[in-house]
């Protein structure tokens, strides 16, 4: 293992414009640690009900995600579910049942605590903390927040960022984060607050990485069909941080800002992969050829 | 010569979060032809009523600006007045006095019909059109709309842009032009129209140039300030045609998809340049040696 993941594993029902799917695979951390199976080996930390179907725990192990730190506990798996606008730039939550997910208290195994790579989904940043806490290696730590936090825990979530290497959030995040509306501005806040690297994600627009060397914009990949956008941020983060895993880049001081870019882009990669079919189910028969196809491509439409 | 210019020259009334103006130069022919100006020879064909300030057409003078095609006419210049979000990404329009501007009727003078680039700012289908059929050589043209005339003047519209090398709209325009809300759908549909290519706008987001031999995408420049947002649009316009008839490139079978692809990066140079001021103002002192370092920092932020 390389790469420890922390999070949510969930069902969702989801409703696009392109249909509707009344329960299937979601949560952060499968995004995440999916997308990023495609370039380390990883390891999850969640928890499920006994409802957890193990047809779904297998398509996990069938990427070689390793499941110790996946905690089955009596009750039912937490439940998210929402509607899509027609433009899929909004959608509106229509059930969120934490059920299991509610008492999550995340324990890490052994063979996890000291491992080179650590991605914290978005969960309480107490709990992102105490994860953190519980590794003894000096991990890479990336990690995710949302609204809800940075409103009702901004200083215990100002206490955790401090040190990260990475926050991956996206522009209204940014903005609420730092109380700058120019993205810029934003940006510099918050490196001010603590973490290495800073990316604000964009959704179809892109993503920029923010580093005190400068910043990186990539456009978003343009897909002739959207399906389902649901988990394309997480995707985005788990192709981010499995690229850097995978080439063991570390954001100590002279972290190859070359690498940081790549990492950007095999980030959107699966981000644009995983809005191609409904839930998870791209990944399925998804392929490294694919994917580094799709790395050309993006190449090929963004140099000049 | 070498680039003509055909729109609007007007007075503007701006309020920003950064300030308001009650009354400045504007109109798309004259950003268009400023942004173009630091590239080509260029000639301006437009109206303006006998309040024109002499300082306004002399700013036009001294960036080499020929104004044999401005007409002079008794009445007051086109005047438009509207307020920006907070955000600056929508605005409301408080005034539109057409005045002169409601008679235009444009007129090429004789030393403009064989020059090989022509620019059509966004005026009523019709105007566009007659104003095509006075060139007398073969320019390569490209042309602007805007909502109303795809609504009010489809057929009309459909007829004029058939036969253009570039169209130049933004997403909300293409997408009502084309019926689609994706964009490579809505490409492919206005493609299929007839235009040789074609740019979609996307404001802060930068900018697709579609052509039958794939696409490129542009992310927007990230501004530390965006004082005004008028005129950013009509000035990637300028940048990006200015670019072209500078190298002259035309976009018959075998157009350098390299250099289009540089033409949409100083098209995006100079909407940049043109939202750090408010008008025109920044053009006033602004040189091409800032617009070729723009033009690399663009480079270095996004390539990998």
């Amino acid at each position: 293992m390389n790469l420890v993941v922390v999070g949510s594993v969930a069902y969702d029902g989801v409703e696009t414009p392109h249909g509707s799917v009344g329960r299937m695979l979601g949560g952060s951390c499968t995004y995440i640690a999916l997308a990023a199976s495609f370039f380390t080996e990883t390891g999850v930390v969640a928890v499920v009900g006994d409802d957890f179907a193990d047809c779904d725990a297998e398509l996990l192990s069938s990427r070689g995600i390793d499941l110790a730190g996946l905690e089955r506990t009596p009750g039912k798996t937490f439940f998210w579910q929402g509607v899509y606008s027609d433009d899929m730039n909004d959608r509106t939550t229509l059930t969120t049942d934490l059920n299991v997910f509610a008492g999550f208290d995340p324990k890490l195994p052994q063979s996890y605590r000291c491992q080179p790579y650590l991605f914290l989904g978005n969960i309480q940043p107490a709990l992102q903390r105490s994860v953190r806490a519980q590794m003894t290696s000096r991990a890479t730590v990336a990690g995710d927040t949302m609204n809800y936090w940075i409103n009702n825990t901004r200083e215990e979530l100002l206490e955790t960022i401090r040190e990260w290497d990475v926050l991956l959030i996206n522009d209204s995040e940014a903005r609420m984060l730092s109380g700058q509306y120019n993205l810029r501005r934003a940006a510099q806040a918050i490196l001010a607050m603590g973490p290495r690297s800073l990316i604000i994600k964009r959704g179809e627009y892109g993503a920029v990485l923010f580093h005190p060397e400068g910043h990186f914009a990539a456009p978003g990949f343009l897909l002739e069909d959207v399906c389902d956008p649901t988990g394309a941020g997480d995707c985005f983060a788990g192709g981010f941080m499995g690229y850097l895993a995978s080439k063991g880049i570390t954001l100590d001081d002279g972290a190859p800002w070359q690498e940081l870019r790549r990492a950007v882009i095999y980030g959107s990669v699966m981000g644009s992969f995983c809005c191609e079919r409904f839930g998870v189910e791209r990944f399925r028969h998804l392929t490294r050829a694919e994917i580094d196809a799709r790395f050309q491509q993006f190449k090929d439409l963004t140099s000049f």
